[in-house]
């Protein structure tokens, strides 16, 4: 007879003897560094600058594994990327998982290993963690919390303030990817080019445009939960301006684009794991674009729009067909738990 | 007709304008701060110290209120506990919400006026965070993850590899008052005393006794999930040595042991979460004691045991019968969702 294979137990998040096997046949052999290593409940580093960025998110996706990615290698990409665009390199992340119980072992296993491949290709380290358990019915398999401290070098200080009219408005590839296959995969929408996440770590695009243009970038953003849209409308906001962009100049993938009409989403709202949006001085956009077009993540960087000075406030989009609509703040919810 | 009190939404957790409500309405407001307040995905801030410690821990309690405290006060007792006793002073804290479709918002609002105070009291700030809302029945009302930057000062670097034969274990008040507190709770027990938890943030003991005996203690841990027991045993597997403690010594309540007697628990594997437990040189032992002593949160700390060469890697425990047996680690699951 087939042996059941090992599930996750209530004791596992006991503290006691099952919670040490955890901790050491999963955790600490996936993310083997120096800083985890004494199995303290802190872990202890130094820093070379004064200045330090801190960040952490929550990730609750569903489901666990999808095309293109895990919640492991999200949660890792997701918290490297809020450090990266606030002009920070990433150095030490923390991971902390709420389990529930049954879960199955070797899945939680395929999870870890992914967030420690994702950390050891983007040269971070996972320096200290937590588990807990929860009862069936408690929880949905797996949340991962990821929080992130990274060095400010050179004294970046990216932020919406920044912006002024004139400026440019930059994204660094295609909408709504990370949405959609998420959709996809959930629905079980079978799709003729299957689109996979975009989830991807983006600190190398970001230090390559800091290199290019050290004082061109105002301000930098992922477009994550709620998209393009609500990034933009959080920049106008902020900067009490204007932002204008043309659909025509947005890049979205044609089988993107296909679902969203058979399924009635905007792209301009779809959430996205590996791009991000940056507002750029119009004397130093075309070096940043070129930069951004040499690197992987970059490719298909593109200007989509300027900032304005009216309406204030404001996120414009000139449609295809030329005429002008207000893009505003997502008011529901369009798809749950996609990161 | 009474209207439905407000209730948390899917999209609540979309990352559009309900979303943006939330953090207005709810978190910006109580951890007021000029870190948070740009809303920025990653909160900046300089050091002075270049040796940081970090940490994390996600608080997953039921019931979220509970006698002498609640999720909130927890999450940041908790994460400044596990700065304190690694020896560095805690400076910031992330919140990151895992909130179920449906908890009242007055309900979250309470919990984060906790977390708020508790931070205010402790001089440490939430300068970043991050919200989810998953599906009813997807979850458990909250769960809150707390992460930690703290400062390492003077160079003091505990660890349980330090500890030698001869030093002294200290506890620094009653053992098993948050497991009773929160057992009692869950289960409606009317008991003649009611035990409160001991959630309390206890930075400031540490700081005296770092300052009465800087050279003097070896390790320090707070004992938390698995109680003393658990705690012991981790020194003793770290040292190879032998923790040897007298029962008559430990601390207990006697409403707490009046419940663990009824209700079969042993209090040495209770969880606490304003205790902590130290191992001192023996020339310091009673200077710091002494210290601890003068700590509101110490006033009941006691001199419990020495550490031995034999047997290595073992917690012996004298009986108040003179008996000795080995206290191993929990091995099951005493109390799951205790913290």
């Amino acid at each position: 007879m087939p042996k059941e294979p090992e599930r996750i137990l209530l004791a596992h998040g006991s503290g006691g003897s099952l919670s040490r096997r955890l901790v050491e046949d999963i955790f600490l052999s996936a993310f083997d560094n120096a800083f985890l290593a004494p199995l303290n409940d802190q872990a202890v580093f130094d820093v070379s600058s004064r200045s330090l960025a801190f960040t952490t998110d929550s990730y609750v996706i569903r489901p666990i594994f999808f095309p293109g990615g895990d919640i492991g290698k999200l949660s890792v990409c997701g918290t490297i990327n809020d450090l990266a665009v606030g002009g920070a390199v990433p150095l030490y992340l923390s991971a902390s998982f709420i389990i529930e119980e049954g879960m199955f072992f070797d899945e939680l296993q395929r999870v870890v290993a992914s967030m420690a491949q994702t950390a050891k290709k983007a040269g971070v380290q996972i320096i200290t963690g937590d588990t807990k358990v929860v009862e069936r019915g408690k929880g949905d398999k797996l949340f991962i919390n990821t929080a992130g401290i990274g060095e400010i070098k050179n004294g970046a200080r990216l932020s919406p303030d920044k912006i002024k009219a004139g400026d440019v408005i930059i994204v660094s590839g295609s909408m709504g990817d990370h949405g959609i296959a998420i959709l996809a995969e959930r629905d079980g929408i079978d799709m003729d080019t299957p689109v996979l996440s975009d989830c991807a770590p983006l600190h190398d695009l970001v230090c390559a445009m800091l290199l290019a243009v050290p004082d061109g970038i105002r301000a930098m953003r992922d477009p994550t939960r709620g998209g393009l849209a609500t990034v933009l409308n959080e920049f106008a906001a902020r900067s009490n301006l204007a932002m204008t962009i043309k659909e025509a100049a947005i890049p979205v993938k044609p089988e993107v684009k296909g679902a969203c009409e058979i399924l009635g989403f905007d792209p301009l709202y779809l959430a996205n794991e590996g791009k991000l949006i940056a507002v750029v001085s119009p004397e130093n956009a075309s070096a940043c674009l070129s930069a951004m077009k040499k690197d992987p993540l970059g490719r298909d960087s593109a200007i989509i729009g300027t900032v304005e000075e009216k309406p204030k406030g404001r996120v414009i989009l000139e449609t295809q067909v030329g005429s002008r609509r207000i893009l505003e703040m997502l008011s529901g919810e369009q798809l749950p738990r996609i990161c």
